[in-house]
């Protein structure tokens, strides 16, 4: 199953959208700076989880909720098909080298 | 390995269940509120596991051991199953539309 | 790759080895009682990573680091085919009720 | 899809790479030390992410959303590969012990 460079490029579009989605979600409803709520986010959709730059109220609370019910497998295969891809690339460019 | 609808509908329910005990589970321990008892799971059974929102007694902790070492693999394979599907059918839809 | 039940019982020993060893570990080297010490490993191996109940000392970081390192990969590869192996039993015996 | 040992150690390498960049670069810009820098790579890096050992500043927090963006997937990928073969190597000598 290997993949081709436009499912690679749509793979990383849906990431994108659905990181921007987060990042203005969070910040609509918690009013915090666009950095926290972009961290928030990363450190939220990667499952980091450290504790949290942004307080969440019960709204804030519902939306993670959401977000991950919803969105983490889509986040979760997305990032490990892209982590295949840019090791399979790294391995055969190395391999090209010999 | 294509997933037929049943099959995910399948998923989802074992997915919903798995989140509906662990939430009542957490609430008759702790007494929590039904968000927090929700929200407590959501980041326990997804492992974002930011600071918790609820203060786990021995009970509690007893509890959330045997709920990971049971159901964290069924959690983690039923959702990147979903997350895959999902993204099949966006990928398949946009290919429709060419 | 169908697991048969000879490979699943290796698979859910190695485990138990596993959070034994360092469950023990943390004992040992933060003096934590039974409970804190597992609740502390089960946390850690399934990285959901709440605040630690247990604070670490410096051998107790460097533990966890060589831990996580040596193990966390035996620990994800076991609990996805463990996970796997259920929601096929699951789906197999709903299947046989028709 | 066995792998070979070459591609094992290349594997390895990447991850060792990915690692010793990370923690190079807390320290660079927190200024934390060597083992708090590492430690805390490893925690975020296998996605534990407790409460951190070192607090972000508005550079260590860009500088963690951008190692997750590009290392998450290659690390994750890199990790349950390494899982699959000692799983695989474990099983096989104890076959062969019979
Ligand atoms: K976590
Ligand atoms: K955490």
């Amino acid at each position: 199953q290997k993949q081709t460079v436009g499912q690679v490029i749509r793979i990383a579009g849906l990431l994108l959208g659905f990181t921007i989605f987060g990042t203005v979600g969070i910040r609509l409803i918690e009013g915090s700076s666009w950095l926290n709520s972009l961290y928030m986010i990363v450190i939220t959709a990667t499952t980091v989880g450290y504790e949290d730059p942004v307080t969440l109220s019960d709204n804030g609370k519902i939306f993670i909720i959401f977000y991950l019910m919803f969105g983490l497998g889509i986040f979760t295969y997305s990032v490990s098909q892209l982590g295949q891809w840019i090791v399979r690339q790294q391995m055969s460019s190395m391999l090209e080298q010999r």
